[in-house]
């Protein structure tokens, strides 16, 4: 199902005022309903010490990209907070970009249930590195 | 217990080695056996759409205070990877500075539980931002 | 502080209406604000292939005492769901009963954010054998 | 890939040898290489207090499943404990029969990473009422 411009242009201007984001070099490569995917490089800034992608790269690209997957479900005039995340490291986070693609599970008034899975990719190559699965709630104005 | 010169130089080596935790403004505030503390200050560069710190910062704080609290029960030749890691985020990262308190619940020579609490401080007073709950995984040199 | 006689009745008459707690063996031993704790002596029919407690009891206690922990903070109308709970298992369920200690983490009309320690017991000694962390979600009647 | 019939009987016999299973009503209804799925009609004594059926069975089943399902993959000397295991629960446990699909997501010799997604099924329509991930540890024989 196509989201509305509004709906759009409401992640977009949130995406963009993360600095978090943009320190982590992400783009939003995919916006669609109850399913979107963020996209980094993996800057020099965002390390551990092995030289591989920080376990808060993966999990910030991860959440954020659950985040707005439950934000492209709910009523365009909300805010969704994450509330609890859990995450299963795989692999490292090695390659020339990783890709997390998070999706709604079980949309709801209270609660939205998200999954996220985040690849390390390769050229043509994708590895595994990590499944996450958190709870969203969703913020109404007042 | 006091940790050993060898321990001490090794953790504050790979922590020196994590370009995500000088991104992150992170110090090693307190080292003990079983034990760690990380503060930051909360850069400008780690913040999400509404001021506060992002949840990639509270995880990333709280994931290495554990992961070094481990690395502080383990051999001195051994290396620690993250294998799982739960987050309940109590309160927004708001504050002068937050602080991430990582301890070894069980040691274990395959596997080690940790968990972390996470508290946003602002002059005197503590908010409890958020718990961690995880596994670490000792990597011993072949 | 002391729970109302009309909580502490709520609380017995829910417990008393889950046969699953019956299967257990479970008592409710504790019963005081944010904190209830469920004892159990380990029946023959909720064993593992090794003799021990299964997870699954080690879960339901933890699980249940950590509801009511939850219930006991709530209006005297209010019902309570579990929306999630990670359990990381420290040790085998192996003793004289098993006993789960829950207890309110951050109360919300919302949410409630739980933990439980789960021990074995035997005599005086204790085994740490598991540590939970959960979310409530209140019910309110229509 | 087909199982080998000395892994069939060793899931068989560590199956039977579960009480808590029986208590459970469970059934083996699928045994493939990191596939199982359980199956139980919800037994009277496994309820919690509006009579579905009790998070502790939806947990017990999905993490048996799960644990199979690592078992399955592991050499036939193994043993396999869990380790971990966070379930989110998206509906009540009510229906006909619940079913929990246990799969393997990355195998290994020191951890298996699992995932179980339980179901409550009533004539032909199937809800969606779990989901789980976890991390089960091979234990060889010394």
């Amino acid at each position: 199902m196509a989201l509305s411009p509004e709906i759009i242009e409401k992640i977009n201007n949130s995406f963009k005022a993360q600095s978090m984001m943009r320190t982590m070099g992400a783009e939003l490569s995919q916006l669609d309903t109850g399913l979107v995917t963020l996209t980094s490089a993996i800057p020099e800034s965002c390390k551990q010490q092995h030289g591989f992608g920080h376990a808060a790269l993966t999990f910030g690209l991860g959440d954020s990209a659950a985040g707005y997957a439950a934000l492209s479900v709910m009523p365009v005039e909300a805010e969704v907070l994450t509330s609890e995340m859990k995450i299963n490291l795989l692999a490292p986070a090695a390659g020339d970009r990783i890709e997390a693609r998070g999706r709604v599970v079980k949309p709801g008034r209270r609660l939205v249930i998200v999954q996220s899975d985040v690849f390390a990719i390769t050229d043509d190559q994708e590895v595994h590195i990590a499944i996450m699965t958190g709870t969203m709630v969703p913020i109404m104005p007042k």
